[in-house]
């Protein structure tokens, strides 16, 4: 493709992506498909001979849109969001064209740069300790995923534990990980991978609340260190998945300096709150941890993947995690003047992820993200008043931020009924957990583009889907 | 941003990287910056109010451009190549759109089935096993890296060595891996990760030819069981970073099946070649692997990221990584019918990277991708024909593909200096290893505009760089 016909073919795909976020809300925000039909619509054999882009676009309006969920639909309310933006956007699209590989300072120093000092510019504006910034010990780097970044924050724990000799002699089994029933999956997966084992991750129960309880903690600690383990690891979360609940980082962080353990904070999708001074109060104590991590990929208008990870103490983290080998060894590395981010996680490659993040940045303004930010969790709250003073349901946890937890008042099966209803009517998308071990429907406010009437829609079907339950109960 | 907003900045986006293409030869290869001189052009602290999207443009030419090296020019002949192409870009334009999350099926079933049959139409076209295909007991993934998917092998391999014990228990530092001591480093990461450990990784000598020999291999993995350890993972490397070496597939798979241990092949740049029948057979032998990678994001025309993993035995796979909390079931998942890709590798996240393959493949069909392979082989072996005429210089290693090996007659450093003289013009760009240990200069044909002009023309700057150091030494 030469670069008269990327500009006639990339002016066809920007027109479309603005017609699609102009319709968005004609679609089903579930996709209605069945298993196997997105394939049986696709040839069986790969083309020998090249095809006319034209016919790629329309294909993908033919057979991929019946199956997209579409997550950036204002009535998308599942999971916690993967919100995008414009800019965004626009600035992954400059980062795939210059195809940058950033896995070395030398190899493209501006892919290193940008992403310091943009993970920089995030912690006064998030409020973050100094200790994070890349001019003290510290520094961040953008990473996949948070799952990505709480395995490298236990491999880094795991290291210092072990004085560099898990790394040479393998894992043996005696170390603990600690953090509460309502952690994500991705630290047991992280306990998994890294050779420590799912057993030896201690699930804490947790308060009325769903947070985790820091007496019950240090008396695990306490009982392993009596069986001869050795405690390394405790990740606390800002916003659990099943019910944003809120952990106590300063009793957990004074526990994780008393014993010398290490202490990440997990902020995935409510880090972003912190951008307003009245909402940073959810992370209290951060300024104990070694090691923290939130997504702009979820809630701050930045597309996947974005995920910020930082570190107090990144000898610890390069220690664990690095290799040179002859043919990366260059003049810069070896100065010692620069960041090779390829020591700061798994995969040696990296694009120029920061491309986006800053152009997000630039675009809102840090009063235009808080701006959004502050109306998301206001309609939360709104959405939360509606369902209090409604007889047939209750609310189920505390509702700190954007996300309200609730039922209809009636068994588990019910309200999968009324979940499933509302899902495959098309109108919105809300996805479920359990807490008490009963099953709860969760409403996340979090999409770019969700506004009053979204939300005040979705409430209108909810009773409606109600009602009908209620009438064929 | 409106989507009338997109519309207008997308456009000026597009013709920014057309013109960026039309004029990239106009920029030095490799960025001619010292540490530190992108972050002083950048403000301390991020802005208060939002900024025209025109001056963030403008800011990428006068403050971003000159800290890129630029990977996708024709004069790049450094590391491996990270190719990409316009269908490529555009693909991945959508799916920044789209914005959704394949973690799951259900979560977007077009993200999991175009995945699952872009990776099915790879099998035949590349000449794999039909082992690997999702309808018989395999399947393919996209990951991030070779790095990542090496290690997802290496998860599978320790799981099902230990009857999926480690997982829970953890390493007990008993397992032993092996690959060639010019194996990539992601496989010595990979054994740190995993808590297999760095030492309990062989680096197995290699032959003349720079490829693994299978007569050490086999004498070490007896070694090993009489020391009482448990061999369980060899990687074999088609095309190795250093010197594109090719170890020999048959004899090691044959050693692995009597062994019992996981055979996984690293194809990371040269998998991309057996897309020509006349190359197919550096991988002669990969019908006996458990696992196979390789990275059209390397020399495929696709950019980062997108590596290609597949799996005879998705069970083993998927056994050693699924972790399933209560917030993501649903049907689709409890039904069995579906892949949810979550459990293929480390992130939980995962975006919508076929759509960019699947456009690639269609633009250039198959043809049109051997057409390009064939071409960048040709130039190589005739820039390869050029060295070996020219008494000044040594080639050091066999050239089965798009990378040569080669040396000036002299010491060290007038190799070094010779190779920075070169890329410090800002004319083309080349890399270093060390073979034998000496110093040796890499030249690596595959950026996807790359013509005979740029690589006589290269050839003609490393005559004259050499002619003056010959004259100054």
């Amino acid at each position: 493709m030469t670069p008269q016909q990327f500009r006639e073919y990339g002016r066809a795909v920007v027109d479309w992506v603005a017609d699609y976020y102009e319709g968005i809300e004609t679609f089903p925000v579930l996709s209605q498909v069945k298993p196997g039909d997105i394939r049986k619509s696709l040839p069986a054999e790969a083309p020998s001979d090249g095809e006319a882009f034209e016919a790629m676009l329309q294909d993908i309006d033919k057979i991929i849109m019946p199956g997209v969920t579409h997550w950036q639909s204002p009535n998308f309310f599942a999971y916690f969001p993967a919100n995008a933006s414009g800019p965004a956007i626009l600035g992954d699209l400059l980062s795939s064209a210059l195809g940058v590989q950033g896995m070395l300072w030398a190899t493209s120093p501006a892919c290193t740069e940008l992403e310091t000092h943009v993970l920089d510019w995030l912690i006064p504006i998030l409020g973050l300790p100094q200790k994070f910034l890349s001019i003290s010990n510290g520094g961040g780097v953008i990473q996949d995923t948070a799952s990505s970044s709480s395995l490298c924050a236990m491999l880094a724990a795991r290291e210092r534990a072990t004085n560099y000799v898990s790394n040479r002699r393998g894992c043996d089994g005696r170390l603990v990980a600690y953090t509460s029933n309502q952690a994500h999956s991705s630290l047991e997966k992280a306990a998994m991978v890294s050779g420590i084992g799912a057993d030896n991750l201690r699930l804490i129960e947790v308060d009325e609340k769903f947070a985790m309880r820091s007496d019950a903690l240090r008396r695990q600690i306490e009982k392993d260190r009596s069986a001869g383990l050795i405690p390394f690891f405790v990740s606390a979360t800002v916003g659990t998945t099943s019910s944003n609940a809120l952990d106590p980082l300063p009793a957990i962080g004074a526990i994780c300096r008393t014993e010398g353990i290490w202490f990440h904070v997990d902020a995935a999708m409510s880090g972003t709150a912190a951008l307003c001074p009245e909402f940073r109060f959810i992370q209290d104590g951060v300024e104990l941890a070694d090691s923290y991590t939130f997504n702009p990929h979820k809630w701050m208008f930045t597309n996947f993947d974005c995920n910020c990870f930082y570190v107090a103490d990144r000898k610890a983290l390069i220690d664990a995690l690095s290799i040179l080998p002859e043919y990366l060894r260059n003049t810069a590395t070896e100065s010692g003047a620069v960041f090779d981010y390829r020591d700061w996680h798994i995969p040696l490659g990296r694009r120029f992820r920061s491309l986006k993040l800053w152009l997000v940045i630039r675009h809102y303004g840090v009063e235009g993200l808080q701006f959004h930010v502050r109306r998301h969790v206001a309609l939360t709250h709104e959405f939360a008043e509606w369902v209090k003073s409604d007889d047939r349901f209750e609310i189920v946890a505390p509702v700190p931020l954007n996300l309200v937890c609730f039922r209809y008042r009636g068994s588990d099966d019910d309200n999968q009924r009324l979940m499933d209803r509302l899902n495959h009517s098309g109108d919105l998308y809300l996805t479920h957990t359990r807490l008490n071990d009963r099953l709860v429907l969760r409403f996340c406010v979090g999409q770019t583009n969700t506004e009053m009437k979204h939300v005040q829609r979705a409430w209108q079907r909810i009773q409606e889907e109600t009602a009908k339950l209620y009438l064929n109960a």
